[in-house]
């Protein structure tokens, strides 16, 4: 017995995932809804490609590694080719891309909203599978398809609900930071790793503050936990560059006299005079179609993935959003993007210009706060007598048929389990039919919450009184509208 | 040179899986939605359970062995615990049940729409993911809770669009089939593999008739490749008699009849009789809420799934569906489901009756044949003048303020290939304004659908006046009721 009782598997879920109830679903569903409909109205594609991908289409082997490396769930094929879940939605659209090309418009723009995996330790608000929903415009190296992704992205947030004040589209380009690097005396394409660690440290601008950027770049820096992390060892004039770059004291709400002063920074730098065009020809266009109020320009945004090339963007909410460890922040960011131009090379070996936008659907929604609407009240009916369970089942459908929820017990227990089971569903009222009631063509129509809270405040027998306030015999051929008439005194 | 083209991985898709374009995914998310409002309207909830569980709580290990078996994709967590990719919705449900179980309502009803992932060959047709979309009742072992899953799955298919006659739902008990069994002198209990080489002959039934199936249950069969199927070894008076209740020769119409019968057969086996109250029970419940023309008996119907202890149901319909080898067949199963009443008492040890229903969603929303509306015709606003790109975009703006899709160009190439582009997004009508063009306060419109069509019809010279006639030029100001005006023309 004891043997067979520890044979038993233990119910719960592997670290990092977690069950997702009606309430959260249902307005999941709703924000998505909503933007699946402006990206639609943009004339993006809807575009479904499978969770599982061969590893090396996701670029996920490292050099001399005959296994995938970290950070991806992996399996191998019965003819021993390694595949993963996909951990994004953007490397599956370059596969797709380099497969199909021959058939695509050009440029091909596609949305997509999937679940993805990363194989990596959970934490608080941090999980190994989460919801993403991209939008890319393939092909294109106008400053047009960035435009048009930022103001999709704008409209897509005021759709699901949020004022222009409630965020800002944050806008930069890495040209720019490269710019400002070589100009410094930096070579950007010699010193690739080093420019890994400057953009990492400007990353850590909100968090860190300019002095501890200003480690980073330099020495390195120690954290709180005593670890050591060394710094990119730039000079101390490079490093005043980069931070008057990153974090400029004035102007920083003016967008013509930023571009100017970056003109200043980035001359003389093929890439800086690049980016700085791009972001200008950017900015023209959402000037001129008004959306000037809510995206703006910030030299301190660099994104952390390595593979963008160009402008990098980010959303920020000015709300209160709880951020990936779970701790309550404004200006939280709830999605992000950029140009990468080399992601579609991977397979063809011809550089394909793209633009993506990718929003973190469980951020927004959490951000959003969107509550389930309770929906409308849900009325049970009873089933005392096995032998008439069709009696409840056409009092739920002419329940239904004057557009009330219902729904009959459907359970094997008796009629306290019932009234606990419509407790449990939220039930606004039970309906219960006797056999003498049924002998006498009434049913009794009971009130489950003003039943609760008599019951709560008064003394036994009061509360016996108002068990019996609390119900309502009505005769059954006036089941729909003596439901009716209650609900609407209820409110 | 040739060793970089050689590290390029190749855009493929690991065989099983394939890409889902918008038409498909349109379609089909307007028939579960559907589905989602027939099913919340009976008060089921919505639930999400991860893509991932551990593997020994899907119940996929063999006994003396420490890996999982075949048939699931899975990995092992850095802990050294395994995980699957999940192979069905009712082994997360079971999990989840038994970890929840305190606060659920009981019996506990959702329904869970969700994509599944079987490690097995391909073929055509049959994929290794694949959406399904359940409905399960936990915790009433209540005939009125089979009653009201095959009600629910009947309203479900006339939701989206079929009618009475287009589909019937088949119902059965193994119980049945367990009572006629012991009535022939087996011991079900004893003889557990036995009954399941007798289930899986019986499910041949449609495929091999009654010969195939009368020599699966004797001494066995040489199929067509020459293959040799070991048979059940029952005797020629079982084999009768499991014949005659599986495919009976008259009253197959007549349900009362069929009830009569099937008592005479299962007569002094519990089991059987079991079976046979449960089944009568269900069909008074059904006939008296006036669902008795859509569902039937059908002794035929045993379902593959080992794990089905009582009622057994099957969708089919009566207009061609493709099969999961990709032929059309009448008749195809859209879906299936049944009791279970253990799956949750592998985590628990009590046995917790439940009955559920699942829908194969690409099957059915195939046999819908739901064609995607070719959706609104759609404008696409070509850029001549990189400078005026602000200019496309306002056209755009004003044209999708009046309800009229539009897009602009968004790519990097000349005129020639952005009317290429139009054309490969299905648009319309172009919309375009050169430079002399917008000096006068003028736009051209150009009917895309008539030019090709002039194109193909005509000679050169005469092509080029079709050229001149299928487009129309018109002034700035009036660009949306003149755009109106030519959609109107076309229809």
């Amino acid at each position: 017995m004891s043997d067979e009782k520890s044979s038993r598997p233990k119910a719960r879920l592997p670290r990092g995932f977690r069950d997702r109830g009606a309430a959260e679903i249902a307005a999941e569903r709703r924000m998505l809804d909503t933007i699946r409909g402006v990206y639609e109205n943009y004339g993006f594609e809807a575009l479904e490609t499978p969770f599982i991908e061969y590893t090396d289409a996701l670029g996920k082997f490292l050099p001399d590694q005959d296994r995938p490396n970290e950070g991806v769930f992996s399996f191998q094929d019965d003819d021993g080719q390694w595949l993963s879940l996909r951990y994004d939605l953007t490397a599956p659209l370059a596969r797709y891309v380099a497969q199909n090309q021959q058939r695509l418009p050009r440029p091909f723009r596609r949305y997509q909203i999937g679940t993805n995996f990363r194989n990596e330790k959970p934490g608080p608000g941090r999980f190994r599978e989460f919801v993403q929903c991209d939008a890319d415009t393939v092909g294109s190296a106008s400053p047009s398809a960035d435009a048009e992704m930022l103001m999709m992205f704008s409209d897509a947030l005021q759709a699901v609900g949020l004022k222009p004040t409630d965020f800002v589209v944050k806008m930069n380009s890495r040209k720019l930071l490269d710019g400002v690097l070589e100009a410094a005396g930096l070579s950007v394409d010699g010193e690739r790793s080093r420019r890994g660690v400057v953009l990492r440290a400007i990353d850590k601008l909100d968090r860190l503050g300019i002095e501890g950027v200003r480690a980073l770049l330099g020495a390195g820096r120690k954290d709180e936990s005593g670890d050591f992390a060394k710094g990119a060892e730039l000079a101390a004039d490079q490093i005043a560059r980069v931070l008057a770059f990153v974090a400029p004291e004035a102007g920083a709400n003016d967008p013509e006299k930023m571009l100017a002063s970056i003109a200043d920074t980035v001359k003389g730098s093929a890439a800086g005079e690049e980016g700085l065009g791009e972001l200008r020809a950017i900015w023209d266009i959402l000037t001129s179609c008004g959306y000037h109020d809510r995206v703006c320009l910030d030299t301190g945004i660099v994104r952390g993935l390595d593979y963008y090339t160009g402008t990098v963007f980010e959303a920020q909410l000015a709300i209160p959003v709880v951020n990936e460890d779970g701790e309550s922040v404004v200006f939280g960011s709830v999605g992000g993007g950029g140009r990468y131009d080399d992601l579609v090379a991977r397979f063809t070996g011809a550089r394909v210009p793209s633009v993506g936008f990718s929003i973190g659907v469980s951020r927004l929604a959490g951000a959003l706060r969107v509550e389930a609407d309770a929906g409308q009240p849900l009325i049970v009916v009873l089933v005392l007598d096995k032998n008439e369970v069709g009696a409840s089942f056409r009092m739920v459908s002419e329940l239904r048929a004057a557009g009330i929820r219902a729904e009959p017990y459907v359970g094997d227990a008796g009629m306290k389990a019932q009234l606990k089971y419509a407790d449990r569903r939220g039930a606004a009222l039970a309906v219960i039919e006797g056999s003498d009631e049924r002998a006498r063509g009434e049913v009794t129509l009971k009130d489950l919450a003003l039943g609760a809270e008599l019951a709560k405040s008064v003394e036994s027998r009061a509360a016996w009184v108002g068990e019996r306030v609390a119900q309502l015999s009505v005769k059954r051929t006036e089941l729909v509208s003596e439901v009716r008439k209650l609900l609407t005194r209820k409110g």
